[in-house]
């Protein structure tokens, strides 16, 4: 018998050979026979797992680092187990969270979660409006580092993890726990990170070794896996249905003494993506929530109608001839609007036009594509059972090459192009408005939120001229004549109602509600509706605050 | 020249010879001739201080102490000196107290104000409810112990300093900011304290070595006296009018930056001893105050009331040939009572009746006298100008011996008695409660709170008949039949007017004010009203919190 196999990875710790394979049931062989046949064979146990349809570079670079430090990591994992068994001391019962950053603000997103034998820290974000900021790692509650037992994940935005490899560059060497998309993203998106700063000339926080580091120290944990963590807290990741392995973080504290969960990022409603977050806890008497939308005012459109405005603005560019330029975030945001483009072309209510994928997209979807068990319903039932993957439709082009894209550029077809950054503060994104803008067949669509003080803003706003840095240092003037467009509805955040449905749809009612991961009203205006409709107790704490749960 | 002088004192740190004497002006001399002569005679620039009237064996064990460690003291002294102004190195600004014990509790007071380059301890005391239960030294905010800057205790109240030496013991071995008069009357009461749990058998957290090494690190500051504790906090101690010494920690947080004082516990009404507590601090932002009071019902009787109410029933006691015992604490209430029985045997309202002093009365008596500059503008007046001194009135008598004190009991005349402990749970009040209640001629007056559980509580209820602890290990029944009053109206806490007044009465209005040593509900309460009232920012915070000023 002859396979076509992608790759075997030997992996000692588990005593397993893994097999990839594009179709694992062939390796498997039927009632497992080829298996049996292999493990007789090399004297292992063999374990088949799918080939993803498009290759990603970081998980085959994770995938070897891990291989290449496997005995490092076997210390490493034996002494976070020796620690986690370690026994409790004291007979003190309490459960505290210090917030260290991303309260009444978006960005550094930091909580410490303490009792008296332990301390989780949850998330150790940038914060994206001002580099500089970080966490507030000097107090003494986190001092020194290596007092923490374990950090915690949540998903892997960078106002989320990007400062992780920091706690590993200054002394931290305890587990990282996160879902395993989250660390595949996460390494991603820091490797861009201090590179974008390096090449813009800015000091980096770390070194890509800082990155490797934190990776080598990562456990992931799949979705509903109940894990020791400290000999008293026990972890649990739920799907928080934001980006791809989010999590909702559940804690239970004591044998049955406290569970608090922590939400980070979260859509309450079934996107193109994901189901919706989780809410069936068994028990759960603190909630750690995030804001963003959390303002009196913050409704958003549904996905149907944004849905419907972004295929209606498409449409109109195409038959004038011009093209859509599409600005996104790689990861969440982009394959949303991948897979509402693919499935509009499948059923003929766009007709095929090519789509292009600049910048990290395409990585970021190939890593999207090695776990489909982590895609809502539909989506798993179109891949596992109609053999369709929206991902790798052939309306999908890549542009990895300067080339490419000045021949997309040039090009005189209609197409819609979706490229890096976000909100048109650098990467390829801005080749692309520079050429379209001046003609006003294009469209530029905004499908996500633009900060204050960036391009994206102010085109936003209706800027019709905008000053550029040129290549040759100069400043280029650039005329907009192309439709401005913005679709409200795409965000991976969960709006005003959505937050509010979501603390009634908890199988428990939680004793205490904190806001935070919002800007200080929406953080304040959330807390308090959530008092006003449920009468819990509620608080959006200032960062450096300790709230005492139990 | 020949001047009886009482002590000769050698101030080698300040180059200076403390002479006491009865009368100073003797010693100074006109326009100051005999100080300048003795000056050129030893070389030394002498001192005269007041000898006090009444003798303390503590103030005279403590100076002698301070004078055998004396070399050790100046290394103290300079390292603490180092350290102060070691420079200040963090661009973050922030202020945040974090409540160790004492919050939504009477008991076991300790705070920690943090900045990015402080932490300052405020009190550390003893809970008095369940001994077994310190304040929070273990959370990593104070660890290592030495991390902390200074220890600032607000008054001599074991609720307030009574586990100061607990720090020592652990490695403290920062300064300890307090008044004089506190720094006396506090190693008073601590090696009272760990003497009656050896005696009952108890383990004492600490020992007497303990005591005497903090007594070794404490610097005395008087009111009003402006010092840096640290390279950016200022520390002043106002009048809080509770006890002796007791101060109100006012820290001034950079140059100009924030300014945030902790009341202690602290009296909005002059007293027989005291001036009201100090609000006219050049500024305040912050707040922390007692709320032992602060419940919605908490009115007290005038002081005024309460004093005819005391003298009324002493009177009539008397009248009917009986003794009055008044259980008290050691230090303030005793010495509330004795001014008010010495003004009215003087006054010719009572006639003059023997008024015995009995455990450590007389003791922390000794000690006011030593400090007549703590006392109300009427006191100071009475003795400086008027010659006439309250506590040496020849009404009083020091019980101090077994022997005396059978005498007092045995006697047949007429007389008051004022002994320890305070809630009849210990001390030589209880002879005088065996020997005095069956007989229905006597009257105990309860003149301070008596918790729950306490005999002096179930007496106040009305139980007729007490079982007590006799000598032989058996237990008698005591049968009452003697008269059981209660005089409200002589706490040295404010009442729930009192604390709103005084928020009103601060120059400037704090943007926040927190409420703590207080039950629940007091504190909660408390909070609630000084919002509604004033519309600033309050919290009853949780130990183990930690809020936010700056
Ligand atoms: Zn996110
Ligand atoms: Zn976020
Ligand atoms: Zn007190
Ligand atoms: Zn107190
Ligand atoms: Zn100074």
């Amino acid at each position: 018998m002859r396979l076509r196999l992608q790759d075997f990875f030997f992996d000692e710790e588990n005593g397993e050979v893994i097999i990839e394979a594009e179709k694992p049931g062939i390796v498997i062989g039927k009632n497992g026979v080829t298996l049996r046949e292999i493990m007789k064979a090399v004297g292992w146990s063999p374990k088949a797992v799918r080939t993803a349809p498009l290759k990603s570079k970081t998980i085959e670079n994770v995938r070897e680092f891990l291989i290449n430090v496997k005995d490092e990591r076997k210390e490493i994992l034996k002494r976070i187990g020796e620690r986690i068994h370690r026994g409790t001391i004291y007979e003190d019962r309490w459960v505290r969270v210090t917030f260290l950053g991303g309260s009444r603000e978006v960005g550094r997103s930091c909580y410490l979660l303490q009792t008296p034998e332990s301390k989780v820290l949850i998330d150790c974000g940038v914060n994206v409006g001002n580099v500089h900021q970080s966490p507030y790692f000097y107090v003494p509650e986190i001092q020194p580092l290596d007092s923490i037992d374990a950090v915690v994940i949540t998903h892997a935005h960078l106002d989320h993890c990007g400062l992780l490899p920091i706690l590993f560059k200054y002394g931290y060497r305890g587990p990282v726990y996160l879902t395993p998309p989250t660390r595949d993203l996460m390494v991603l998106l820091q490797l861009d990170f201090i590179e974008v700063a390096a090449r813009e000339g800015n000091p980096t926080p770390y070194e890509s070794q800082h990155v490797r580091e934190a990776l080598k120290h990562t456990i992931p944990l799949d979705y509903g896996v109940v894990t020791d963590i400290t000999p008293d807290i026990r972890l649990t990741f739920y799907n928080a249905g934001h980006i791809l392995g989010s999590a909702i973080a559940h804690f239970h504290v004591g044998e049955g003494l406290y569970n608090i969960a922590f939400t980070g990022d979260f859509k309450f409603e079934k996107t193109r993506l994901f189901d919706r977050a989780f809410t069936n806890f068994p028990r759960i008497e603190g909630l750690i929530m995030e804001a963003t939308y959390g303002g009196a005012e913050d409704f958003q459109p549904s996905r149907k109608e944004a849905e419907e405005k972004l295929i209606e603005v498409i449409k109109r560019t195409i038959e004038r001839g011009g093209k859509v330029l599409i600005p996104t975030f790689a990861v969440g945001r982009s394959q949303e609007v991948m897979i509402v483009l693919e499935e509009a072309i499948r059923n003929e209510v766009l007709e095929p036009v090519p789509v292009y994928l600049d910048g990290m997209i395409y990585e970021a979807t190939a890593i999207h594509t090695a776990y489909p068990e982590y895609l809502n319903s539909h989506l798993r039932d179109l891949i596992f059972h109609q053999g369709i993957n929206p991902f790798i439709s052939e309306s999908f082009v890549r542009v990895d090459s300067p080339g490419k894209r000045q021949e997309v550029i040039e090009s005189s077809e209609p197409s819609v192009i979706l490229a890096t950054s976000g909100m048109l503060n650098g990467g390829p994104v801005m080749e692309y408005f520079k050429a379209f803008a001046p003609d006003e067949r294009n469209t530029i669509v905004f499908v996500g939120y633009q900060a204050e003080g960036t391009l994206g803003r102010r085109i936003q706003k209706g800027w019709k001229e905008v000053p550029l840095p040129s290549s040759g240092g100069k400043r280029d003037v650039v005329t907009i004549n192309m439709e401005v467009e913005t679709v409200d509805g795409f965000s991976g955040h969960s709006d005003r109602k959505q937050l509010l449905n979501y603390v009634r749809a908890l199988k428990q009612k939680p004793e205490k509600v904190i806001t935070i991961h919002g800007d200080e009203n929406k953080c304040i205006e959330l807390a308090s509706a959530i008092y006003k409709t449920y009468r819990v107790e509620t608080r959006a704490p200032l960062n450096l605050e300790t709230v005492r749960f139990l």
